[in-house]
């Protein structure tokens, strides 16, 4: 058997407007289905080889990866780091958690925020991987290059091994354009970061080769505590280095081995690469949600709700989400990066923060913004609850349009079912809930002179904020 | 005193999705302010010359010319026509009607979507044309030519009149580019469809050359209504032949006359000539709204609201507004007419009908709508009611959220201030009025399993809404 291990902490903002700092890219539904995180998740679950999962998430996403990972029907254990330390220090965290409960285990190590066109492929390439690993490597994943890309870290394989793959001769750093194309003719393999190893290997060579690491995730799993279902890691977590498996790790063990693999893999970086991904019309025009394409060629038009139109344009991205609107040349997306960041330093909203955002109950969105008021939707998941609060500047009107809903107001407790709603006067104390077993959803009308997410006190919550 | 006659029936497509069969072009507000009917109203009022303007409208469209005049302060009468004729009608119309008033008035024809950036040299020209009209000739503005363009008529200027202005030796139809250069080289002008006379010269030459428009426009007058303020035509306008003023008299009449007119006229019939006549920045780019330009040029880029980001794009229009975006080249603008009818052939309500829904009362604008729910924010005028109706399939929410409204809700009429809500059962009668001096603004949530607008029984209406 072999345990997936799924990475997915961090963020980026390479597809931005669909992707932002508060809704990492593996998080963002793409190619007309579940999101990256939801595809690796499902790729691994409910066939041969694979154990139940364990994602590796931060604090900031542990809710969100909980809620896709139920969405996707899969069971998951869930380890959060208490922040983010890069790869070394998350794969020690749960080579540490495997090795307390079987030190023979076997484990894959899979980012989330990739592609993978052939599951098949994917799925024998991790049991070759799972022979070499068993025989004590650790066997890195060389992904068969598809253009000399710069972007990536390169794998130069060396000596057949009995148990198959290779010893890894060396990693090569990120190289420009023609040192790549240099090292795809001579056999060299992208590092894509995906893993496979026995617990009790990586935990050996952790120990040797990145001690500081191996202590931390050590100490952070003696001290790991339940945290609604999931396990957080100790406060120990924080003194493990920030630093790359590939570079702690890989570069220095004695037992690096490579396994070469071949199964339509894509990092999706930016527009470009999720366009090249998309299925398209002959003109190569890739079309998401309610979009026209009048006359265009390669293009890659993604509406969110509203009808999006193009006519006659080429080689360009329009994105459409419900708070911004992108429009740029494919082969200028890696400059995204800049206009968010200039973006954010303006303090704009939409730079870090999705419009739909998500809570550990459930998610809300601003749907109107007036002078002196706003307009929400929100939904609540079964049996999740929001905080027991108050506001000072602001009352709000409550009306169900789904499922049934627990109003906690002052004294009160009033259960409202579809279609009934509740005023909220100013410095009232409540709280919503969801006693049922289906979604509720409420338009919640704010109105005051100030109406921002700041004017709160938190008298109770079930997630432990303040 | 010159009498303006403003011209605003019509609609466009043109500048899709901005301007739409249910909001025309002359509607739309640009360039940072007012709609070009409004400032075609300014223009011609509060000053010398000028008495108070006669609008004349189709059916469709006077209470947003009605409530646009309002806004910019600017009183006039209103002559509703029951169904489009074209401008041979409309200048009957209103030729007849200043017959009956004062038959030596001058009057100014002027279409309401056009832009004029010199105001001074327009009522400077105004005053000349009015002159030669106190002669009895009926005068068209020439207007200087600034490019070969194929989309308008030419006057081709004769004989110079002892009254100032030159008699029009002929009208030249819309040319194709090389003979519109030769047109211009020979010192024609573009025919821009304002024109100036007395209310006797027009009478007389109508009755002469088009007897048949006068004959209705006279019978409509005589059957003419008052229609909440406005003076409704008699059903006999519709006998008038539907033909333009320019063929129907201006080719015919021996009084024909020109003036020649340079106030920087733009008929802004696509975004191209939008993004002509917008203020931009040493890269040609302008922007209107929320909009954020990265190393473009050339480009017009416009929010209605949402954040809009264009990068590194060039001799494009992106346009955004609450149900639709566009983006085109803008020299291709010319297109958009046909998406439009395109869109209009598949059913695309976003195709006709705009975001916020103009209604004689005020505007609504849907802005959440779910499975089985759906949010509007609602504004009715001071002094205004909505009918008195029922839903078969829907109950009602209202939150007041600006002003003071009075809701009859079956036998009962509650007043309710802002921050107050009330609840619609499912087939009862109610009825939304606004008793105060000031908008008032409310929030409705819908619920039901049917929550179209066709759902509605009116009992009682202001408008004479069935």
């Amino acid at each position: 058997m072999i345990i997936p291990v799924i990475l997915c902490g961090g963020s980026g903002t390479r597809l931005w407007p669909l992707s932002r700092r508060d809704f990492a890219k593996q998080h963002v539904p793409i190619l007309g289905g579940g999101s990256p995180f939801q595809r690796t998740l499902t790729r691994v679950s409910g066939q041969a080889p694979f154990a139940r999962p364990l994602v590796v998430t931060g604090a900031g996403g542990r809710f969100m990866a909980a809620e896709q990972a139920a969405a996707a029907g899969v069971a998951v254990d869930l380890l959060i780091e208490p922040e983010p330390r890069d790869t070394l220090p998350a794969i020690a965290a749960a080579v540490e958690w495997s090795m307390r409960r079987d030190p023979d285990a076997v484990l894959l190590v899979l980012p989330s925020d990739h592609l993978i066109a052939d599951t098949a492929g994917f799925v024998a390439t991790a049991e070759r991987a799972a022979t070499t690993a068993a025989a004590g490597d650790l066997v890195a994943f060389g992904l068969a290059p598809t253009t000399p890309a710069t972007g990536y870290g390169y794998i130069r394989p060396g000596a057949l091994l009995p148990s198959g793959g290779r010893r890894i001769a060396a990693f090569v750093e990120k190289p420009d354009a023609a040192r790549a194309a240099a090292l795809i003719a001579e056999g060299c393999l992208w590092n894509g970061g995906m893993f496979c190893f026995s617990a009790r290997a990586a935990h050996a060579e952790i120990a040797a080769l990145a001690p500081e690491a191996a202590a931390a995730a050590a100490a952070a799993l003696d001290g790991a505590t339940d945290d609604l279902g999931a396990l957080r890691l100790g406060p120990a977590f924080a003194a493990a280095p920030k630093i790359s498996f590939d570079y702690g790790v890989m570069e220095k063990t004695a037992s690096a081995a490579v396994i070469e693999a071949d199964f339509g893999w894509s990092d999706i970086g930016d527009w470009r690469e999720l366009w090249a991904q998309s299925p398209k019309d002959e003109s190569g025009v890739a079309l998401e949600g309610d979009a026209v394409a009048l006359d265009c060629r390669d293009s890659y038009l993604r509406s969110d709700g509203r009808l999006v139109c193009a006519i006659g344009v080429e080689g360009l991205a329009v994105v459409d989400t419900p708070d911004a609107v992108l429009v740029a040349p494919l082969d200028r997306a890696q400059e995204i990066k800049g206009l968010v960041t200039a973006l954010t330093a303006g303090g704009r909203r939409e730079a870090t923060e999705p419009a739909r955002v998500h809570r550990p109950w459930g998610w809300y969105q601003t749907m109107d913004l007036g002078d002196r008021f706003r307009v929400k939707r929100i939904q609540v998941a079964p049996g999740k609850k929001l905080s027991l609060q108050k506001h000072h500047h602001r009352a709000e009107h409550w009306v169900v349009v789904r499922g049934t809903a627990e109003v906690t107001r002052d004294d009160e407790v009033i259960l409202l079912r579809e279609n009934e709603s509740v005023f909220l006067p100013l410095g009232c104390v409540h709280r919503l809930a969801n006693p049922g077993k289906i979604p509720v959803e409420i338009i919640e009308v704010q109105t005051g002179a100030y109406l921002e997410e700041d004017d709160i006190l938190r008298f109770e919550d079930d997630f432990g904020r303040g």
